[in-house]
């Protein structure tokens, strides 16, 4: 069972490290603005992220995928008590439509799925965990992220 | 034969319009050091893209690789007297190690190898270029990228 103010505190966490370690996290905007049921959602606005095309620039959505994959792994480490060193080894990412709008980027983290990764990262103190992060605009998909994270307690 | 002078400018004239229309790639400290032979070189400091683990931050690596590859294409076409629209559409990155120092991006437009997507687009004002841009850290490769980039007249 969650707990949404262990969640809202750890969120606001989250935040904050993005923040203070990665200064260009701020700079973009990137916010994070809750997880729901293993599901993270972070936003930036569209004017900081703006490119050529007067579109989100690729940069910034591969960069704000990159974070809610991040949080995600960090967020269900956390709620487990892991402390844990987090890094993207391989990233591919498809863009399908401009994104002309605020940008909104879910991430979920479905324990069943990565529970044999887990289990591994318990077990040996390194593991990989595969995320999709996806980004829509206008209602329809827009952006389509998947990442590989390598982590180490 | 490439004219030294013209290229100098044109590669100029490139970093202003990142710096003036992708205001994140200006943050990032984003500049153009040159192209030689159809290689462009990109740059940028570590500080303003370091991460939570004091390397460079994965989505600064991927914006710069973006841009790198973005870049060698608008000087082909510019070198051709073609006015095109460049988009990313899909990318793919590995980070083989964490890169410490400043970042050098580089990355060819290899006129041969490019020759039959030139000519489609030359025949119908639309083509596919894909490219790969590599950055090293200590001597050894430690980003590559490939990306393809969508190109309209």
């Amino acid at each position: 069972m969650s707990e949404p103010t262990d969640m809202t505190n750890l969120c606001a966490e989250l935040q904050t490290i993005w923040h203070r370690t990665i200064p260009i996290s701020a700079q973009m905007g990137i916010e994070v603005v809750g997880s729901d049921d293993g599901e993270l959602t972070v936003k930036a606005s569209l004017a900081p992220n703006i490119n050529v095309h007067e579109t989100a620039f690729a940069g910034s959505l591969f960069a704000i995928s990159t974070l809610a994959g991040w949080g995600a792994i960090w967020l269900a480490l956390r709620a487990r008590q892991i402390d844990a060193r987090i890094v993207l080894t391989d990233g591919h990412i498809e863009y399908k439509r401009p994104v002309a709008e605020d940008i909104v980027c879910r991430c979920r983290f479905d324990a069943a799925v990565q529970a044999p990764n887990l289990e591994q990262l318990v077990r040996t103190d390194s593991s990989f965990f595969p995320l999709t992060c996806t980004i829509n605009a206008t209602g329809r998909r827009a952006v389509e992220f998947e990442g590989e994270y390598a982590v180490r307690v």
